[in-house]
């Protein structure tokens, strides 16, 4: 079994040159959060990470969660480190300070969750959903829902989940069915979800369901979806968990992995109708389910690279450990061969893009929110926007392709379960489904993103990277190089795109996902060159630790070499003929 | 649960047109061979494919073998389906008519591989590692090892395994330590062996395993391993299986796939040793082995595809019966989303050109068997040396993405075992692993089949591309345009290599994997500007089935879009600076 440790050395790095988050706090008034607080939180999280989640991450692919006659029972252990969890006081982190939360910026909850889901995947959904449950809470509730539910998802007490899908119902929300008829201050909700992360469980005293329904009324397709809070026991006068609610957990899914976590069929209102409360305004279900989803796709998003990076840790405790064949006459450990330390070195570079794109796009909603004016606010959102498809589509990709790489490195024994790393293979599979899955992700960047601007926003991302490149006196020539051959074909590949435009819907959405890919790569790169770029600028001043900011050079130079000249080959998968495509036969296939 | 069918089409375009498969049987003297035999013979195996072995399937992924006091138990049912394809006469298919086989070509054989591994892979290990033990004895066995032991092979009353791997050698042979020590006619074997598929089961009468092991007086490394046949059980008088040998299978392994599929840990001697014949001369049990390693592995590749073909087919009929989203208004079926038939035809046109290029490295096996003289011999030797790693280490690699793509294309819906294409994704990980990793192949590629003859036989392949391109008057303009472009890339980047060449091996052996990818998709573009070409010409003469023509032509098209640009971006891995990557300190990853 592998363990897992925070590479903290790389997050400080991050947070305190490349992405400069300590002028973020300054600027959010949070003086006090300076780079040794901000270090220390990390450190916390990380040794709870590894000394208490890590090792029952295992436990759970074992022992997965079931069903009993009274609900689901998660995983033996689990409730026991959530309620530490809890009494840790990590729920609260970003929540608003005026619901008992601690009001730190979401860049610092992120760099925190990435511990939990390298930890334990599964056990680590829960705490997320919360998060999102109570977000869309924050940002849509009534001041009455919010006084009711708010402080015990904040606390941690409770825990929450997302409930969109139905069985004819997935990516297509316009098809949903599940009816919510109004009946005094409240409402009764009748219908079945499925694939509902943490539907049930036995952790917490309580779980506030976020569901989508229609009111009698509703207007057909998303425009007449409305979203309720349907808690599993409602709450007598005094706010705690009395009478069960009309719902219940049917039955549990047999997943490909994260066994840890139950994903829930759930049926509402199979006698009286559950009762609910609805959040926002009727039929405006959509726009606060995307509060919680926007989050949660970066979330996921997140949860590529936390996989990534410990699959990586343990093909590298493998490839340090290994003996096998010889060099100059000598036995010596499998990192020693060429194309074991190749595939070591894709993973880490891999990762540290991933890392810095998911930690600078979470920064980018504090600097959104924190925002001195309309306009500047504006840019902030259009790039939290932009970089949400591809922070979840880009990341979950890639990290198949290490959590792979990483059984690669293991050889045969990557095959057996005992080893450990097939969970993390298992695990990761998920992630380019759930949320959205990577087509949902590409179609919405090429519409709503970029087309539906006339890709103004992607052009301000280019001019960012432009800026960069003009400045990075002490990056890697490689990079500098393959970075400015990258944004060249990105500019022609968008160009071709736009011309055809909204006369061709069609080849947008034929090419999305690889355009996806390609801006995902792209915006990896500008990590690598950034990081380059500081580590150079460090390396001069006779500033920090220099091996550690030697090999930060090289490994931006390994990504330039391995990974971003795919951005190239991928245009023309881009820019395929669609008509061609649509042409070939149903039969044919 | 998905059906499945062997694209017969498909195959028959690839034997008949691409390939000519006829004319290499006419020169080999197999007359009656002809198109219309070939076709009955696919036929009557698609039927057993189809009816009998793709049902078990899951039913060996659910009930995998397991361990009882008298050996291994094989999944319920196997051994079933194992009996009707003996009597059918299946394993004697390739098998020389002088020991009881049909003595038919190989590329015939192959095919019919394909079938197999397609309906049921686990199943489909114990035939193939039986045939690999056949092809070795014939090729090193003694007369009378072969007049005792070939018969009930090639019948298939008998099975066979290799065992190579032990604990401290897995890639790295060299390291074996299983002891044999003479005694009169035979020697006794001691020693343990891990990772043998197939090791033991109750299908079969008795099981030949090929075992390496060190004679007492044995050079150190490679150059002291010799090879034995060593029985299950030792044979009486009248040549039938008799006393129970030394030897027995310890331990079962838990993999996360295939696990049909019995792998076992075998203890050879643990009493008076296993009694074992010596194959082939002493110390020369290396060459021995990769007489079937050299099969095995294009086996292994054509297992690639055929779990790619299965899983493509589970995609396909569930792209074609899942309603949702509405087009103009329309609820449709989810094929006709540009990005879900985008999927479909990247595994189409992927699966295409595995099958073709794994048949024409089958076909080539023949034509060296075949050739009339000396030099057409080595030519078509060098060349099945050549396209080996590539079938191996491209086709296995590709499969990866081919079933992620499948699982892909069912959402959510894939990501449940019921569903059933998580077996494919599980079942396919272990295909660049076993039988030498992607990393192995792709050093035997760079160093034994391209530095060591200075890139002749690789130059040899690179003209014949040439001569295709030339000639390819009917093939689409994008598919000759792309294939132009790649063969340039692939020219300068072997030009690159070689400069360094034998004064930089590290850089050859940093970059090797992106050399054999590079290769892959080179070889997969020419077969489908070959498959372009025979439709072109079919469309023009008027002859054939026209949609299926037109639309293998877009597939290639879409091959040139898709999948064939990787060899460009590929040129900067291949060409990466290894002493770079060499130079990360250890602790650095």
């Amino acid at each position: 079994m592998s363990e897992y440790t925070y590479p903290h050395n790389e997050a400080l790095f991050l947070f305190n040159r490349v992405l400069r988050i300590p002028e973020l706090c300054q600027q959010a008034g949070l003086d006090e959060l300076n780079d040794e607080l901000i270090s220390a939180v990390l450190g916390e999280a990380a040794r709870f990470g590894s000394e208490r989640l890590a090792p029952s991450n295992r436990d759970g692919d074992l022992n997965p969660a079931y069903m009993t006659d009274d609900g689901v029972q998660e995983p033996s252990g689990f409730a026991e480190l959530y309620r530490e969890f809890c009494d840790a006081g990590w729920p609260a982190l970003i929540a608003p300070t005026e619901f008992g939360g601690q009001g730190l910026p979401n860049v610092l909850s992120v760099a925190v969750h990435e511990i939990w889901n390298s930890a334990n995947l599964s056990w680590a959904l829960a705490p997320l959903l919360t998060q999102g449950a109570m977000e869309a809470l924050v940002a849509h509730g009534s001041d009455q829902l919010k006084s009711r539910w708010l402080a015990k998802l904040v606390s941690g007490e409770w825990t929450g989940t997302m409930n969109l899908t139905e069985p004819d119902a997935g990516s297509d929300l316009a098809a949903l069915r599940t009816r919510a008829e109004p009946e005094g201050d409240h409402y009764r909700i009748k219908g079945q979800k499925i694939f509902i992360t943490w539907g049930d469980h036995k952790m917490a005293s309580n779980i506030v369901h976020l569901v989508l329904a229609r009111l009698p009324d509703a207007p057909p397709g998303v425009k007449g979806i409305s979203m309720f809070l349907v808690p599993k026991y409602l709450l007598d006068e005094n706010g705690e968990p009395g009478e069960k609610n009309d719902l219940r957990a049917v039955s549990l899914e047999h997943k490909m992995g994260i066994h840890g976590s139950p994903t829930c069929v759930m049926s509402y209102g199979e006698t009286q109708g559950a009762i609910g409360y609805l959040v926002g305004e009727e039929h405006q279900g959509l726009a606060c389910m995307f509060t919680m989803m926007n989050s949660a796709r970066q979330a996921v998003g997140l949860q590529g690279l936390a996989v990534a990076e410990r699959a990586y840790q343990a093909a590298r405790q493998y490839a340090r450990e290994r003996v096998q064949g010889e060099i100059d006459g000598q036995r010596v450990t499998i990192i020693h061969h060429p194309d074991v330390r190749r595939m070591l070195a894709q993973m880490k570079a891999a990762n540290e893009a991933m890392r810095a794109l998911a930690y600078e796009a979470a920064a980018e909603v504090d600097r959104a929110r924190l925002a001195g004016d309309e306009q500047s606010r504006a840019a902030h959102e259009a790039r939290v926007a932009l970089y949400t498809p591809i922070v979840k589509g880009w990341l979950t990709e890639l990290a198949q392709e290490v959590v792979s790489l990483a059984m690669q490195t293991h050889g045969g024994m990557g095959y057996i379960e005992e080893t450990g790393v097939a969970q993390y293979v298992r695990d990761a599979r998920i992630l380019p489904i759930y949320e959205g899955t990577t087509g949902i992700q590409a179609l919405d960047l090429v519409g709503r993103k970029i087309l539906a601007d006339q890709g103004r926003a992607l052009e301000a991302l280019l001019a960012d990277i432009d800026a960069s490149l003009a400045a990075a006196d002490r990056a890697g020539e490689r990079v500098k190089q393959r970075m400015a051959q990258a944004l060249s074909t990105v500019r022609e590949t968008i160009a071709l795109l736009m011309e055809g435009g909204e006369n061709d819907p069609l080849s947008a959405r034929a090419g999305c996902v690889g355009l996806m890919m390609q801006l995902g790569y792209l915006c990896g790169g500008w990590m690598q060159l950034r990081a380059s770029q500081c580590a150079g600028e460090l390396l001069l001043q006779g500033e920090g630790d220099e091996p550690f900011l030697m090999a930060r050079q090289l490994s931006a130079e390994l990504y330039a070499d391995l990974l971003l000249p795919r951005s190239e080959s991928l245009k023309y998968a881009i820019l395929t003929n669609a008509s061609a495509l649509m042409a070939i036969g149903e039969e044919q296939f």
